[in-house]
């Protein structure tokens, strides 16, 4: 931590500073410039309120040093994370399509969504089983047996399953039926969820919030990080601004600037980043240009009936065409979309 | 819903929506002037998502009519709602003050925090037992035993509780101890949270999310509505802005704008809305002169020594100073600050 | 300037580091702990773009050390700057009113208003004869005859006047009848307007761009202040956030932040800041109580005729009221109205 | 416009509001529901500010139905605007690159980058002579030396010119030299200069505001078409947001959007974009794959030794990596990046 102390202030106010930073753990050393003390304070304390030192007489500014996580840093660990699914593999060389309904809304309706988007070269199923609506009227998901239905139409299909739990209670159940555990956006501050991650053996999905700066986004990876759990894979769907034109405003500066602070994959969800169909097709090419590991994509074989996010939900032959045009984005930034429909091309 | 279709929309086009429209329930009124048809929808469906009619070939605009929530608005209650706790009644002529300790930490700490806002004319307590923090390294609360201690400091000095509860699972147990449950910031879209509220026999303090419209912030009230329980009081904390200056930008318009919208009552937590010491009291009588019902201001009495937001929390005698100062702006409000300080002076 | 080099950095990044500092003309002292070095950067350089050093190898992070300007801040001047303009002074201990239509339509329009807001304690007249408009299509102002109607009108009246200068080539026109120039929103940043300001003996309202944080918005203070006019006023009027339901977002935490770090006067806009006419009054209460040191208000005999901004204007009976409740406000905080009402009251 | 009336609407209150709306020249249908009235307000009325009717008592919400912009809508003109500057086809099937440094520091700089940018295969020069500047110390740029300097690198390098004019009595100046003129984010609102481009026979290259809505900055180009001249690309360079870690948020939604809104074409401007040169590449790939007609991109021969913009200025052959692998997206969506090195490609 550096502490920077305004011009005016007296060696009384100096020591002071120095004297409270000894009292939290940390050393210090001063250097005195002609118009301006700054001193550096030694020592790692993550999640330390830098606050704490603002208010003192006499300090101009504060700044943190180190970053406040440490699991999820680059420094911590050089080398990409890749999480081994067996079919596979996330955060390697290859791109990774999760696509399916927004819910789970019927057993054919999950099928037939499973069939067309593994024919049309997605590795994994998404679909909701628990629902955060912003209304209370709103459907609210189908609950077990809509995982049930996931599980069965992704086996036959030969696709991994990845779905939101909201609730610690709902934690054991939804490992049950899913490979990976997804932590929408909502609850990406949920600090009793994050904790109890670690206790489940899946990896975990996790949405930046709606307002979450990349720090506060990592920070929520370093709970489940702690927490035991290593297994954690980042997915960007869109920020709020001021602009009302889309949903939400797609963050893709944050794929390179996250791949540069952590170790841990990247994904990009264009459906929510920009929420109205005809455009999540440009974004999905811009999102494995920008360079993310995976695409995470709302596909319904009906969307005008869906219960839920229809009009951003992809028409099945929408989706084919994105797979082929990300599968030639792929290969101009020198990676392929995993999935046997590439593999036979 | 008002559709407003394209100039160049064809008859074919139109008449497609209208069957849309009718087969999603509505009635339909059609409008046709010169260069455009409108259509009016007719037909209460809370929850609709618009988008469904967006997407449709032919189709420039469409609004939604009625607000989303119905329970929270003016048009279902016109009068304010009021809480009558007893000693305080909230929602009323009163402006009640809420106070005490971001966290607390000891039994010491709370009881002297207890009572110097006691003295100054608080009469409900704050104080968090489980501490939502964006670091799994920072104190995260006694837990139990600071609910224990909080309710005995608060009965000690006559005064009432609000805390703060953080998952489905604590509910219970902080509803014992406490007279208000509070729902934080990050908390204000978790609808499993929410949902549960309504089996409580306690009222609701539901602070507004760090990016949450004013539309959605009073759905997550609806939640609790629709649940069953009827006491909600609504508290608006900061949201967040492109300013680094302060932790939050205060939104103070909020206050006016949500009391024509909504019964329910509003405070204003300034130590959280600008998160540095010597900036709450201007923003506190800001707060009360804007018309809100009242204040959450954190108070601690030893503010260094906290071990969390001490940065950000008042000394005991610059609380008697936004007390004092409250007071004064109350009566020009043609409003007073709710409690025995008041009473005798 | 701070630099925080990365735990890894090797010695020869270091020292790379260190001579480019030296080679910016700075002043280096190192301190190296056991995990990182810290660079302090010692030397004014207003203007330097800390990224030059970002971008080198190993460095992680750069902080600013000292102000980006110089005689804006309050560590150049402690002492409050106070603009004596004969029957008002600003800055001082009254809260000065300006108010007035948002432009000036007619020589009556102007007329009745400078009478109505004379007579409830305004002491300067505000009212646009160039006007920025978002559409072409929308009235753009009288232009000079304007500026002599609005003179008249004060003079008649015993009022100042402040009015916009949009562009370079106006300025002397609109000094040869305004008592103080105003710098609207939109132009906070246009560089060649600032830069004239220097040129023209008039004092200058600058107001906050809608997207300027408090720190560039004393940078172009900076450039009035530099270029040889040290009478600056400066105005917030609400910024953009994501809450459609106001206009803008009023940020009156900005008032007690920017009073910290600058010793110029500091007003309030409560109109634009909100924009619609029943939310103005709460506001100006609230901007009064935390600590504005004046007020500008759009006023219009009859509201609904007016050619712009109508539905923010107040009608001559509500400003009555914001005057004689602001007026309470500011006894409460030691303060009084400036102006004849006032010393008759 | 469509105006919903309150449910408790009165008659007389539905009438008041009747009659206002034919005041200001509207015809008006009505159309009653069992709950609500609903009002069409027809009639064209560019400018039209809405809030007139809003504040009519009875009123819940007013909703305008034809876009503010006329001659930069997509409904006034179908097919893709395009500029024909001889060399170079803006607007068509070529996605064109104009890259050179922030601003024109000396004779051998402007030379070196342009011979450098031209061998890469950009066929338009950018570069500053006149420099909008946040802070009044920072390099201003070397004006009409500048412009020459530029125009002799330009035609030694069969390169066409952009470069922007900050004020009014600059545009002639920068005419003679230019071929396109460039707006900056910084004036997208100023409308005294934009008025002026009416008098310009240049196509106008305008940047979106930094905190401009896309409705916005299409009525800035609104000015501009309206003041005679039809030739306008605009330029999305980053919107602010809450996030600190890029210097803006690239905003690529917006390409799509504004492609379906407008017939004009549309450029991204990664470097202002992002602000740091090693996430410039990745950001450009991704602005070619969600459908820019063009890229502006900072190059520098030295960016270490820029006066301006340094940091986000890549090497020459970063931006030869650059050039290469936009090409390779663009013909995956089905484009070419126009130019010499393409044709012999």
């Amino acid at each position: 931590m550096v502490v920077i102390m305004e011009s005016g202030a007296d060696e009384a106010q100096i020591e002071a500073v120095i004297d409270r930073l000894n009292g939290f753990g940390f050393d210090v050393h001063r250097s005195s410039g002609v118009n301006q003390t700054v001193l550096g304070a030694v020592g790692v304390k993550p999640g330390f309120d830098k606050r704490h030192i603002e208010v003192l007489d006499g300090v101009a500014e504060v700044y943190r040093v180190t970053e406040p996580y440490k699991f999820a840093s680059r420094s911590w660990k050089r080398e990409n994370t890749t999480i081994d699914l067996g079919k596979v593999l996330i955060g390697g060389d290859d791109v990774v399509v999760m696509a399916g309904p927004c819910s789970v809304e019927s057993e054919e309706q999950i099928e037939t969504t499973a069939a067309a988007v593994a024919a049309a070269g997605a590795t994994i199923l998404r679909g909701g089983a628990f629902k955060p609506r912003s209304s209370p009227y709103s459907f609210q998901g189908l609950g077990e047996s809509g995982l049930k239905m996931m599980r069965a139409a992704a086996d036959r299909n030969g696709l991994l399953v990845v779905t939101e739990a909201m609730e610690v209670g709902h934690l054991g159940l939804v490992a049950e039926y899913a490979d990976i555990i997804q932590i929408g956006a909502r609850n990406m501050q949920n600090y009793s969820l994050l904790r109890e991650l670690g206790t489940i053996n899946r990896p975990v999905f996790l949405k930046r919030g709606l307002s979450a700066t990349i720090e506060e986004w990592l920070m929520s990876a370093e709970y489940v990080l702690a927490s035991g759990n290593t297994r954690v894979i980042l997915c960007e769907r869109g920020i709020r601004t001021f602009e009302p034109s889309t949903r939400n405003t797609l963050d893709l500066s944050a794929v390179p600037v996250v791949k540069a602070k952590t170790h841990l994959p990247v994904f990009v969800d264009p459906s929510h980043g920009v929420g109205i169909r005809n455009k999540v097709i440009p974004l999905a090419r811009a999102a494995v240009a920008v360079g993310a590991d995976g695409l995470m994509v709302e596909v319904h074989p009906n969307p005008d009936a869906a219960l839920s996010d229809g009009p951003q939900s992809l028409f099945v032959d929408q989706f084919e065409d994105l797979m082929e045009q990300s599968r030639a984005i792929a290969r101009v930034v020198g990676r392929r979309i995993a999935g046997p429909a590439e593999v036979t091309a």
